[in-house]
């Protein structure tokens, strides 16, 4: 007896001995290599294509011959002539083994094939949809055996995919009759494959074999956006993206104002879960419409979003949320169905909210756990996602903390005299010059600095038009850097700064930015009110860090993780300048873009995430901000804007501020904080 | 060390000793004894209400001394005041053992109390509802451990009542936060035990202890009416039923014109779904109404039907089951929500589907094997549901057979000359005298005799207006048995019978039942067509009898159960002249009521006799009769109306029947059957 060939798989390595005759899909099955099919090896799908390799294979010990596989077969050759084949491709399962192989497997027949994600420092994505294609042949009825079409139905995909238990959508029964006759027996069905609460389930069937695929939503509903991907869950492409405004805004701009619009109006929150629904589904039309597809064909969508827009978009009234204790209605991952919320998109598509974390810290702060995995990372990192409240997270592979502080909304323009949202005539860059304190900056739209000759001419549309909560953060820096601005946060007089772009206003001083006058525009300054307004945000977010840090029982992070749409703005080196966040080294100091949006999509793309975030999230220490005493001590002493000889030395490595402390007869009234002002 | 007492309760006779101070309450939880409580011991539900005996047990070997259970406390003393005890009872929950004690648990303090039957050989119905009450103590949220309200509910449900992985319905997410603090975190939840297919969930939440139940719906939904029982969760009591007409009876009298119906018209399917949905709704409301509860706290609902009114009801284009090899869509039980049908009931209150056994075999005779229980008899059983179509289980406890035979709506008194529906004014009992063959009747609404001096007065609202289903049957055995219809099925003329009651009607012979024209009411007569109507219908009963009883390999049958309305009227001795049923002992001949409808009121009462049914209708054996040669062959024989020397020698030990053949030159077309008539 002749010993039989032996077969060897790449990139996997996973290799065995098989009679000659057998499929290559049927080998790759039984080794568990990770070869995609939806037809089951009838050759319709062309999802199993491989390439195998000839030639001496010294790594893995054997030599591969012409004739390892099956001649080239009518299958094959129609497949071909059809839809081409890449060179060198054959069809796992019609090439059959005959010699010793070795077969590669390119990385799109891989099932659980990754998913590009533009960072490189990111983790890999790997696609494990919830929902996913077979493609079947059912019995036909038989009088002698009265089963339902379903029960047959449900006895193929055992058989043909060991898919044990699966249950039907009522809409799948309402449907399915005509379309397995039409099919002949034949059809291609979308099956939920299940999780913690639900039995696998079908989602979706078409006669014959269907040749496209099933679609996700990834949600990220912020209090002031709605973003959503639309990704193919065959592929883990994103197809289409887009953002609307959440229409809860005429509400209330920041989340207390929309808990408080509840409290205040009878049938508020239902008017704001009326809204943001409303919004959702107009979103998701647009995104469909764009991207070309079927909306019932989304079968999934997974909501990040912080309580307040957690609970309002579930239909329950934030009136908890908005005082101690901050009760959540409840803080587990959910498992809803589309109708439940009213989404226009698949009937009974699946739809998972992420775990909220804290009170405060929501399914967005879990979204950026599983994006930036603090968990699995050596060095100890400190991951804030910067918006009107922060979220903080700190840990390492150790253990995790969290915490949310309350910025508000300063970082985002508001409450900010010449502060605007980031839009086109934003200012977003600033650098004040050592000589002439005079500062040059870029705005929105533009690539030009100001100073160059062409930037008006650029600019001409929008003209300057404000601030942007990024600009204000490099503006205040800048100011702090070249001694406009002293430690405890005073603006200085012309005198003080020898800059005559500062100007007294009212009982403190200000300083010109821009004056647009001429031109219609507005006179763009910074006053010393805006620069309290900073110093509260940027001490609450650097109080919260802290206040991890304490409890860590450390005194420096290793890395700073900047996440939000926000957090992609902020030039580092200015927010540690400021103040904003712990001192690391600069390189240290990344942006991980929305890595909120970014969860959302791993929890979409890869239903095993979900299960991992929710473990996750149930380690997470969950540290409350309004009951530390430390965090209160760490907010006084952070309001100071620091330079090199402050109590907390910050960059000192890094950058050399000048120490100046402007000594002020007068001055705004800064309460206490004002005690802490060296003398 | 002194022994712990003994305690013994009746009527389980379980047993155990428990340390002096133990509360009855734990006692009997400890041992398994079936004794209620909502409150879970705090002295709130009352439900744990006990009788304490005195003196001495010979039969459990003990003596109860006065001073065996501790005194009669305050709580005890409020609840007396408050609500009254009786005489003699405790509540379990503040009784402790003191000495050893007999303890009797009333039914009403029993979880698993018997559900009263009316009739004497039915079988018992074990309250084992689907959802029941908890009364809980939740703990309040608290800034160190941010958990969700609901996931501290779910801890108190599992730490104060072992209830694992409960899950919410999102209206508790949506209600729940307020109802938790009203009752200062004590509330009573209404939790659905879950079942094979989904966990447990929270259905409803009160605040404090709630002193109310919830509510089922146990639904027999007919071709031609649809019948609703509303009971009580908690007792098990029936508090209201009532029955609306199908709305579909305006697409179609009887199910094969229905589903032409939906064959000849676009939507038309869908038309009937919304009817019967409609009509649902409309009929719930009407019992709620009744009953005076809120249609919220109805939070579980039973459905049988047959397969066409099954697939109309779940919006299933029923095209399928119209054609052989009459395909149903799924024949398993079914677990749905009321929104899934559009039902007026608790939002998501959960809706049962008994199974389908065949797709001319419905969940209604599912529902009729689970109340009769062919699969354990010894006896051999046949049980005949009758309706336009009749479905016929034949069985013992070593297997159970099943078919449909295509009745025809003659039993229900269509396609008969004088029929009508079971109405007043209807005929339902008829004797003929055998010397003036002149008839004598009942009707619907009175009890009187026709003969009865004071019968005209007492009928003065209707009159006589025409024969019900179970008149023909009478009217047409009785015929039989007076000579004035022969074997074959002639009415004989007056010459040959001796009745001038019997005219000649176009070619063959009618017979005069009563002539109202005098009052202006109908004459009501019985053409030789009526009789072929009927024998054509009691030859496909019988026939489905019969072959079954092939299929068992038996002659004879121990018993026989008709069920349905409508058996529930027949004689079952006019029906055994007639060859309706295979010949039995005429007291083992029975009338189950509506079984169907008592079937669904188990599957509602009783959550885990819904995995029985499925495992019975599981191990049942279909036989089709479309497709069973000998079915046609038995149809052939049964068209003649026997008597005792009929091949198939039935009744012959009950009554003694004139043989007698009329010989004809004329009448009807009647086909083959014309050759079995004896010369």
């Amino acid at each position: 007896m002749s010993k039989d060939p032996l077969v060897v798989f790449t990139p996997s390595g996973k290799r065995g001995t098989f009679p000659v005759g057998t499929p290559i899909l049927t080998a790759a099955r039984q080794l568990g290599v990770d070869l995609d099919s939806v037809c089951g090896g009838r050759g319709i799908c062309s999802k199993c294509q491989i390439t195998p390799s000839y030639g001496e294979f010294p790594k893995h010990g054997v030599t591969v011959a012409d004739g390892a596989l099956s001649e080239w077969n009518a299958v094959e050759q129609r497949y071909q002539e059809k839809r081409g084949l890449k060179e060198g491709r054959r069809l796992g399962c019609q090439a059959t083994v005959q010699g010793d192989v070795v077969i590669d497997v390119p990385p799109e027949s891989q099932v659980h094939k990754q998913v590009v994600r533009k960072r490189a420092e990111a983790r890999e994505i790997v696609l494990d949809p919830s929902t996913k294609l077979f493609y079947v042949e059912v019995a036909e009825p038989d009088m002698h055996d009265p089963s339902g079409d379903l029960e047959r139905l449900r006895d193929a995909l055992r058989q043909q995919w060991q898919l044990e238990n699966v249950t039907a959508d009522l809409n799948i029964l309402q449907t399915m009759q005509p379309v397995l006759r039409k099919g002949e027996w034949k059809v291609t069905v979308a099956v939920h494959l299940g999780d913690a609460e639900n039995r696998p389930c079908i989602m979706h069937i078409w006669p014959g074999y269907y040749d496209g695929s099933v679609y996700g939503m990834a949600v990220d509903l912020g209090s002031t956006t709605i973003a959503a991907h639309l990704c193919d869950l065959q592929t883990g492409e994103v197809l289409a993206s887009s953002g609307v405004m959440n229409p809860q805004i005429r509400f209330g701009e920041d989340l207390m104002s929309r808990v408080s619009y509840s409290m205040m109006n009878a049938g508020g929150a239902a008017e704001m879960t009326q809204a943001v629904r409303e919004g959702i589904r107009g979103l998701f039309t647009q995104i469909a419409a764009e991207a070309g597809i079927d909306k019932t064909l989304i079968v999934d969508a997974v909501f990040v979003c912080n309580p307040v827009m957690h609970h309002l978009l579930l239909g329950i009234d934030p009136f908890e949320l908005g005082q101690a204790p901050f009760a959540l209605a409840t803080n587990n991952a959910l498992r809803l169905r589309a109708h439940d919320l009213d989404l226009n998109i698949h009937p009974s598509g699946r739809v998972y909210f992420l775990p909220c974390i804290a009170g405060h810290v929501g399914a967005d702060a879990a979204a950026v756990a599983l994006s930036e995995n603090p968990d699995k990372s050596e060095e100890l990192v400190l991951v804030v996602d910067v918006g009107t409240n922060a979220e903080i997270l700190l840990g390492n592979t150790e253990k995790v903390l969290a915490c949310s502080s309350p910025t508000g909304p300063a970082f985002e323009g508001a409450q900010i005299s010449s502060g605007q949202r980031a839009a086109p005539g934003a200012i977003e860059r600033v650098e004040i010059d050592p000589v002439t304190k005079a500062p040059r900056f870029k705005v929105i739209g533009s690539d030009l600095w100001s100073d160059d000759p062409a930037f008006e001419e650029m600019i001409a549309a929008t003209g300057v038009t404000g601030i942007c909560g990024s600009g204000i953060i490099e503006m205040v820096a800048e100011m702090r850097m070249q001694g406009i601005v002293d430690a405890p946060g005073l603006i200085g007089s012309p005198e003080q700064t020898g800059s005559d772009r500062c100007f007294l206003d009212g009982r403190t001083y200000s300083y010109l930015v821009h004056d647009g006058t001429d031109k219609g525009g507005p006179r763009i300054t910074v006053t010393n009110r805006d620069i309290r307004e900073i110093q509260m945000a940027k001490a609450a977010l650097y109080s919260g860090a802290r206040l991890l840090m304490d409890k860590f029982g450390v005194d420096k992070v290793d890395r700073v993780t900047l996440a939000g749409a926000f957090g992609a703005h902020i030039s580092p080196k200015h927010a540690m300048v400021l103040g904003m966040i712990p001192d690391a080294p600069l390189e240290k100091v990344t942006s991980a873009g929305n890595a909120a949006g970014t969860g959302a999509r791993i929890a979409l793309l890869n239903s095993s995430a979900r299960a991992e975030i929710e473990a996750t999230v149930r380690a997470i220490h969950k540290v409350e901000t309004a009951i530390e005493p430390r965090f209160q001590e760490h907010f006084v002493n952070a309001s100071a804007i620091p330079n090199a000889v402050e109590p907390f030395p910050i960059l000192n490595s890094i950058v050399t501020l000048p120490d100046v402390t402007f000594n002020t007869g007068g001055g705004d009234s800064d309460g206490g904080r004002r005690r802490r002002k060296r003398v």
